[in-house]
């Protein structure tokens, strides 16, 4: 378009973009007007506070940018391996018999929700540690199990997320920069211990989980020889999924991979049957691959100096909390949002949890809500429209570092999906990261609710930029 | 916008859209006016006989639609369901011993492309029928070998497409219609008899599956019972195949499905784990079900007077045909075009044979080519950006009748894929079929060298029109 003196500008037809009030737009359109509404905001929230932490940082630029190249890079050279399942208590460091790992940020059972108490429970029963729900609340509160995020020992836990100590667990490892990663075998949908049920149901499927499902897939992955996790995630971006709340193309890779191999042990027939009828029914079989893989991922670029990168995000159903690379091991917290989604028949908004689970680790490395344009059929799933799932995927491009080098969108021409969130961006922005999420009712007990999308707090990540610009501004 | 007086027109920048010779657009585009140029040509091609065999047909337009309306509602029902593998002369109506199914509408010996040749060789080796190639090549001149088209025989065979009396076939059964479809197990990539290779190793594969593969799978089959493909062809779409070139997901949705009643067989292990590793290295597994599965349903809408519907693409990789509903078994014929695609190292253009097989039959029921926006990583394989994945399907819908209930693209917010081509909408728009496919070598025994897309020819599609006008118009 040629530019057009000022005199011409009323010989047209009016279009007017309005930002701020959308009333003043409303009014417009109103009367006939073309109008456009840009959804916009101040940068920093127009908060003082923030824009004086964000201009803190103005004169160290380029340290912080040498920083996040740094782990970008790590992010984007990291490849875990899927290599062995083993017993938690044998594996994971510093797990012991009285100690339970879950979800989130630092919580104790008082403030734990409803089904993260509901999988504390079915976990005392699970070990043996009590008989019933009862002596099982009573143990839990008596002082004598330690609680402890998954994250602080390289673990994650989807919904409630609780391990311990017998349970299996597959490792992870990161075959560029040596850390490993653990994350429970996941158990399938409806009544579930990650949702909070703890019936007999539940306790009898982890304990066939431990003593059959475990041990032979164990032996299958032996056989198998380590598998390259960076590639069948990238595989399955090509094939619907999107790694967190979609993950039947997963599933179904995982099978094929270990098919030949189960086959050859000297297991008995109805054994593998159940364990491929098992696999074959729970689409999410997956998740609990793709959450260890990118927790293997991210964790490599924790502690970074001067990197204002995202290492985790997580929930607990009470917090919703995140760390940043430069500021080490230190949660930012907030309430824990509730959840925008569509719910299992009998079920609605007031029986929902609000958002918990440790899975959100796979928005951190550019999959999950970040690469809902992959899969837009998981709007059937999470709700919205196959183009909001696209738009998404393009918002998150604002607020991360990079584009991924292994992870792409076909549905973008390939693009590499927005990877390493930076909380800069988000203060700057005021685009916060998109994530999509199970429901769990807010009950012990009962389960699964529903699917559907988070928007995450903005205090934990003003708070995380407020202690960056205190650490490192000048 | 409101309407404009014409005095304000020339106060306003220009806008040209272009129809006709494009070299007025791109003068005004040098001239840095916006210039849109329209793909547009007279219908049917502006030629006189085409357009007096439309004008024909406008007086008997209810009647068509009628006729078409029962076709797409036949085709909308059709229910195939992968119900057994058989011995092609136990279960193929009019198969025997020297009878040998091919690709494409009726060829003989001597006008076969070298591919075809190469698979007839190889079929007489493998019945044991010859032992060499000079021997096979003089039975197969010498008259004693009858040849007829697998669409003859409610058969579908990829490229070659040659079916002898011995190989193991899946039939599919349409429970709405109770009409059946058969086709060979899918041999893999590579050196293999569709691609017209017959070296010792592609015998013995073939003989394999017969041995081996075949009744295994038959005996899995029957334990799991009949699998509902109507169903899977809608997932796979959500998975990023679409059904024709991409087939990755519906393979690994066949293994899913197989597994469990697999391990259940009383087989030596290794036996099975060859059989996963056989499906598992070879994504195209799920092409010779999704291709009697389509058959399965089109077949049911043959032969309805007045229908202008396409019953049947095919081709040989000398004749490119088809067949329309209302003109029964007659085919319409034209030279089989060139593909244009990407090739594997070391060939190129010149060693590519003509379009052929009886894939594209995928494609006249709405996936394939048609549903390419459900597939948009398929452009690795067949080239073409995901973008022209998406403007095909959406092209498609201008020559089909129907969008399908079933099989829905989430990309497209899950609209129906276009379904039954309509030879009277081609003629009117001049935009012909999408179909992706392989590439065969030229010559006999070599094998596939690449992939790509073609455009059918137009003759056989014109020749159908004038043929419906000259029987139902008036």
């Amino acid at each position: 378009m040629t530019e057009k003196p000022i005199n011409t500008l009323f010989t047209q037809d009016l279009r007017v973009l309005n930002m701020g009030l959308e009333s003043f737009s409303s009014t417009l359109t109103g009367m006939g007007v073309q109008s456009t509404h840009v959804d916009w905001s101040p940068p920093a929230r127009g908060s003082r506070e923030l824009l004086n932490a964000l201009d803190s940082l103005s004169g160290v630029q380029a340290k912080i940018q040498a920083a996040n190249d740094k782990a970008h890079e790590i992010i984007l050279k990291g490849k875990p391996e899927l290599v062995d399942i083993g017993i938690a208590e044998d594996v994971i460091p510093g797990m012991r018999k009285n100690l339970f790992l879950h979800a989130g940020p630092p919580i104790t059972w008082e403030r734990m929700c409803g089904p993260m108490k509901g999988a504390v429970i079915g976990g005392l029963l699970f070990e043996g540690m009590a008989v019933n729900r009862e002596e099982a609340e009573e143990l839990a509160a008596s002082g004598e199990i330690d609680f402890s995020p998954c994250h602080h020992h390289s673990t994650v836990g989807p919904m409630a997320g609780i391990v311990t100590a017998s349970m299996p667990v597959w490792i992870m490892k990161n075959k560029v920069y040596g850390n490993s990663a653990y994350a429970t075998l996941n158990e399938g949908l409806g009544k579930v211990l990650r949702y909070g049920a703890f019936s007999e149901e539940v306790i009898e499927k982890l304990t066939w989980m431990k003593e059959e499902l475990a041990p032979v897939l164990k032996a299958a992955l032996k056989l198998h020889g380590p598998i390259d996790m960076k590639n069948i995630i990238a595989q399955v971006l090509q094939m619907g999924d999107e790694g967190h709340n979609r993950n039947r193309a997963g599933t179904s890779l995982i099978i094929r991979e270990l098919a030949p191999h189960l086959v050859m042990l000297n297991e008995k027939k109805e054994v593998l049957s159940k364990i491929f009828t098992f696999m074959h029914l729970n689409d999410h079989f997956f998740l609990n691959l793709s959450m260890p893989a990118c927790k293997c991922i991210i964790d490599a670029a924790r502690d970074i100096e001067w990197s204002s990168v995202i290492t985790a995000m997580s929930r607990s159903g009470t917090d919703f909390g995140i760390r940043v690379s430069g500021l080490g091991d230190q949660w930012f917290v907030a309430p824990a949002p509730r959840v925008d989604g569509l719910y299992l028949p009998g079920f609605s908004e007031k029986d929902a949890a609000p958002d918990i689970g440790d899975s959100v680790i796979t928005e951190t490395v550019g999959i999950g809500g970040f690469a809902m344009a992959a899969a837009p059929a998981i709007v059937k799933f999470v709700g919205g429209s196959p183009e909001d799932a696209v738009q998404f995927t393009r918002n998150m491009y604002e607020i991360t570092g990079v584009e991924n080098n292994i992870f792409q969108i076909p549905a973008l021409d390939f693009r590499g999906t927005p990877t390493a969130i930076d909380i800069l961006k988000i203060a700057e922005t005021g685009i916060f990261p998109v994530i999509n999420t199970g429901i769990a009712h807010k009950d012990p007990g009962v389960g699964m609710v529903g699917a559907g999308l988070v928007k995450p707090p903005e205090d934990c990540f003003y708070d995380a930029v407020k202690a960056f610009a205190e650490k490192y501004g000048t």
